[in-house]
């Protein structure tokens, strides 16, 4: 019996969830926070149970310890020889990587090294790698990269129109992100087609806290919304996405101090988005509850955020010229009715026709009416599966 | 016999015509430039021939005293009483001008106070507008806006997804640019379409070293791709347009002088678009030269910036849910038949279907086969014309 452990290590948290392969069945989850913080806390989810544990979680290697050893002590596993293989959500992989990769410490290096676009998430990512190596040496470890799937990318996407030289000497492009969750959802959206993937042009809306939107055509990434980092793109919760850059110099002319680039990062990162126009929340739900309560500020929160989805949509049908499916994914997409009908209601021209007695909570599959011409998917992402799947694929080569 | 001035100012120069009104007819037109600096020239062109006079021209009021000793000395006009009104091209009218308006004192200090959204076109338009209150002190002038025609634009469209004190504050906001431009081809777009303005919805393309793309419905804009500043939207000759902002605080951490206002407006107003990517001019010309001779990084420009262009006509068409024309204006958008023809041709599923015998070097008007959907326009803009149209139409009130 094969099981395969699904990881995504943040600064001080670490996701989890075990599979059995190659039933893709799902026997446990977990969430550890406040790695290195006082008071850890790690939580495990299996048969319906939730267990709770607080301790001092120092660091990764001690995260996957106590993973572990929960495992065992909670009798989900008897062995740790079961365990087969382990897969790491990587978010930041660069021009380097290209697919899913086996990790040895080559790897390990280029990830580190990688770690100016991802300054928060790859030194994480590499914690948990060396833990598990320490912990289990025998058992393979794979890394998944956020940005692989949007490695087919052309240079026309994904080449900023800025002097070449930064390009050059400091590799600044888009890299997109999100690129498991978009690739899935891509691949299920062509089964619902009917059709085979690379006859298809796809868009894909992965709407959470963080959000991106990719055109997808021949089930492969040809443009996407985040850029060198994942700010940019379209608004999100707290983050403005793509902007005039001459606001940064008008802001600096006015309060000197924000000429430094952890301020500026600040401003656009954590001070803007949903949270920045409603000065509520970055929920979605928080921001349709005030709207319907008659906030304006949430009103507008709410209205520029399907402005921007619909703006990504209609500019990848451009890139496209066409569009067959357009997917929704990730908590916003999966889960906003409202949402979903605000923006599609403006895409009627597109040949889109929602059904709104399919368009309701907790629908999966085609929310159009038959004679749509381009259909419209919910699609729950599974980045987790993606992952366990990457893993049984490698390890056995 | 009615004459009247259309101006337009920058920092050391003062473009004019002279219309004879109401017939619109352009009796002659010039360019003074070198203001301010050494060796200043003038150039005037009437009845197909053109004069050249080289002299210092230390100030605005001087290049105005020039202009206006040129056309007596020239038997352009007989007096002064002749010209009945002048009219100025202004660059950046805040919230406030909404429509053109006349110049009293309090104009001219509103538009020295909005400054800073146009640091080196405002006061030029100022220097312009005093002097000829000093040298033709009985003389009508009308400031005609470069950003009126987008005050018709909703929060939605206008506001950036930051947080709200920016706005509050500074009024950093979308303000938009070639307003007039945008507003005559969109008018003429409607004769063409032989439709009430009101009825239409139409992407008005202003393609010169500068660009901006425009959603016009129903002869009012709704949105635009020019932001808080000309630097915004589509990539353009020399500017980068809108980008994630982490590319600055990138660049910062790599380069600290970058920490600086100047530094930033420098690198994305003057280094980036066509000639940041072609390393070789921002001039479309020079770049499909360099295309059709196989340079790698023209192309590569080249390719980006239909890229754009077709980006923002996708997602205007989302803005608008449908499209009845597409207008190209303006040095590029007018002219070069190669970048019109990359754009549409990848634009076929959204119903344009171009006649390659009519989109030809020279035409005006209709360059789609009669069947298609959406027609496309090549109009040449005049934004002249509609400033002393605006001349004209206020001084008579």
């Amino acid at each position: 019996m094969s099981k395969t452990i699904s990881i995504n290590a943040g600064s001080s948290s670490l996701k989890w969830q075990l599979y059995k392969m190659p039933e893709e069945e799902v026997i446990a989850k977990g969430l550890i926070e406040r790695i290195g913080l006082e008071d850890g806390v790690s939580t495990v989810k299996f048969n319906g149970q939730t267990e709770t544990e607080t301790t001092d979680i120092p660091n990764h290697t001690i995260a996957v310890k106590i993973l572990l050893e929960d495992l065992l002590r909670l009798n989900i596993i008897t062995s740790y020889d079961e365990i087969t293989g382990v897969g790491h959500r990587v978010v930041a992989g660069g021009e380097i990587f290209k697919e899913s990769a086996l990790i040895g410490e080559k790897e390990i290096q280029e990830i580190e090294d990688l770690s100016p676009l991802a300054p928060l998430h790859n030194p994480a990512h590499v914690a948990a790698m060396r833990a598990f190596q320490e912990v289990l040496p025998e058992v393979t470890n794979v890394a998944v990269f956020d940005t692989a799937f949007h490695t087919t990318m052309p240079a026309v996407a994904y080449r900023y129109p800025i002097a070449n030289k930064y390009y050059d000497n400091y590799q600044v492009r888009k890299y997109g992100a999100h690129g498991t969750s978009h690739q899935y959802v891509a691949q299920e959206a062509a089964k619902l087609l009917g059709k085979p993937i690379e006859d298809t042009k796809i868009i894909t809306c992965h709407i959470g806290n963080g959000a991106s939107i990719t055109a997808v055509k021949g089930g492969k990434s040809v443009d996407t919304s985040m850029g060198l980092t994942p700010l940019g793109g379209i608004m999100m919760g707290t983050r403005s996405g793509d902007l005039d850059p001459a606001i940064i110099p008008f802001l600096i002319d006015r309060e000197p101090e924000l000429a430094d680039a952890e301020a500026i990062r600040n401003i656009f990162n954590r001070e803007s988005g949903l949270f920045g126009i409603s000065e509520k929340s970055s929920d979605m739900r928080d921001i349709i509850a005030g709207k319907e309560e008659g906030d304006a500020k949430c009103t507008l929160a709410f209205e520029m955020y399907v402005d921007r989805v619909k703006k990504y949509i209609g500019q990848y049908v451009a890139v496209l010229n066409g569009v067959d499916a357009i997917v929704f994914t990730a908590g916003v997409g999966e889960n906003s009715v409202p949402f979903r009908q605000a923006v599609l209601d403006g895409l009627t021209w597109f040949g889109i026709d929602v059904d709104p007695e399919k368009n309701v909570f907790g629908v999966e599959g085609d929310v159009t009416k038959p004679e749509s011409k381009v259909k419209v998917f919910v699609i729950p992402t599974d980045e987790e599966l993606v992952i366990a799947r990457d893993v049984e694929r490698l390890k056995t080569k």
